[in-house]
């Protein structure tokens, strides 16, 4: 049975000042997918490690894009998945996006790369809907694309890959529960002008500190005030988490996605192990079980690992 | 009498998507402004063309930033300003920022640049709160500095200095009057976070679009959905003369500060005299009085002309 192995990385969406437009890749934690082309008409997604999921494939993160997917081809074939979770499922890190968008690459690469780049995004972006009830870019872009990736509109899809200079991103997991919509739902739907001024003022500084590998403008533009003050508040130690990180050396950084994981970019390796101490500090003094990473951006997105 | 003369160029505020902290300064039109030394710790503007000028130096757009200048100058000296208007006051192409730009840049020439860049930024500043009542800096910045500038901050003040690539710019002033005053009160307080959220999608893709020269990028980024809807209801013609102009070959555009002007960016100088005759054809019809200007992307700011 013809089958391939890929990668899939987990991803920090929002990037502080980029509500809902963009996403950075990184290269660790990531997923492990197993898919193996069929000869019939259907998508079955499994665990590898027991963790349940939906019978439905169309209820699965990883189903429901393979599903749009075989809508555009004839062939009676079909995909199976084996799905190694390390990405846990509720940190922010972008735990659905990696299935989402390991399930299409792989798919494509045993149809002979037939579907382009912009084609996996719209198939993965059904897995997102899955999962969050939203149809939303800003994991699945990085995680297929890499790096770091705008999504300047949605209708229509609009993906803008961004350079940046190298950095190390240290990321805590602190173990609670944050759930995506909840998150969303706290957000009130009206903001002030004035702070979305402030906003695209910083967004627009982080995009021009990263292609212009301005480090200390990318420092001066990591600021959110406008979801962060509010959902922040859902991520007991985030304050001293951040305010010790910076003190420690990193460039800044907030919370990944929806949460409960927090991310902190830094310049320097060195300022990176800091960082995860004062995570691990924090967290140990709180008494919240909590698992860190200290990684790199992931220039390569998801990546065959092996297709024997 | 030591004296300098320079010239001030006209800029364009806001730049569709970047409300508040964007701006683009133009080759043309531009102010003259001939600025003496004087022995004496006193502040005298002139108008060269018969403009009635406010005798109080502390209420002219020249003359109030000069006179923040002199606060951090021990010496007994002082400036006289002869303003040669060319930008005309209320076209919404920062004709009151050329003033305060300019007295500030010849005021340092003539103290042998003892002041920074940053410095005379903030001492103009000045002038745009008697203009206009806010310290806004979205031309001041530009004027000062050329080419396009982000104000990514106002407080801490922080200005980024973006490059592009070569724009032809078509510029129209229809001569009717939209106080900025007015064009600011007519904005709602608060606004619709998934508005907010396409907004900085627009600015981070333009900024994407000016650093990688990608055309495209910029003209599918120049859409503004939060200002321009309710700002171009004051500016009778302007959805005839975009949607005329993009017809006719223009990346895009919109209204120029807080109007009345409208402009269009265009790559290539064909496209940006296609767009001129449009813009003369609907004011042409619509029967208002109108000037254009056919320019380019200034980027070196004020600057001397003459130093004897």
């Amino acid at each position: 049975m013809k089958k391939v192995t890929v990668k899939c990385p987990a991803t920090v969406a929002n990037l502080v000042c980029g509500f809902d437009v963009l996403g950075m890749c990184l290269e660790d934690p990531a997923d492990i997918m197993e898919v193996f082309l069929l000869n019939e008409n259907k998508v079955i997604v499994r665990s590898a490690d027991g963790y349940p999921l939906p019978e439905d494939p169309a209820q699965n993160t990883a189903g429901a894009p393979l599903l749009e997917m075989l809508k555009e081809i004839d062939n009676n074939i079909g995909f199976e998945v084996l799905i190694h979770k390390k990405i846990k499922p509720g940190s922010g890190l972008g735990s659905s996006a990696a299935s989402a968008a390991g399930a299409v690459v792989a798919a494509n690469h045993l149809l002979d790369n037939r579907f382009s780049t912009l084609d996996l995004l719209k198939f993965s972006m059904f897995g997102e809907k899955v999962a969050s009830g939203v149809k939303h870019a800003d994991n699945v872009a990085p995680c297929i694309y890499g790096g770091i990736t705008l999504i300047r509109s949605i209708h229509p899809l609009d993906i803008v890959e961004l350079s940046s200079p190298p950095m190390y991103v240290t990321v805590v997991h602190p173990q609670i529960e944050v759930k995506t919509s909840d998150a969303r739902q706290i957000l009130r739907k009206e903001v002030q002008l004035k702070s979305a001024i402030r906003q695209w003022g910083n967004i627009a500084g982080l995009v021009a500190g990263l292609l212009k590998n301005d480090y200390q403008l990318i420092s001066r533009s990591l600021e959110d005030v406008i979801i962060e003050p509010v959902r922040s508040m859902l991520i007991p130690g985030f304050e001293q988490v951040k305010t010790g990180c910076i003190e420690a050396g990193s460039l800044g950084g907030g919370i990944s996605g929806s949460g409960p994981s927090i991310f902190m970019l830094n310049e320097k390796k060195e300022s990176a192990f800091r960082a995860e101490e004062v995570m691990s500090k924090v967290f140990s003094e709180i008494g919240i079980e909590y698992k860190t990473y200290v990684t790199q951006i992931n220039p390569r997105g998801v990546e065959l690992v092996d297709n024997n």
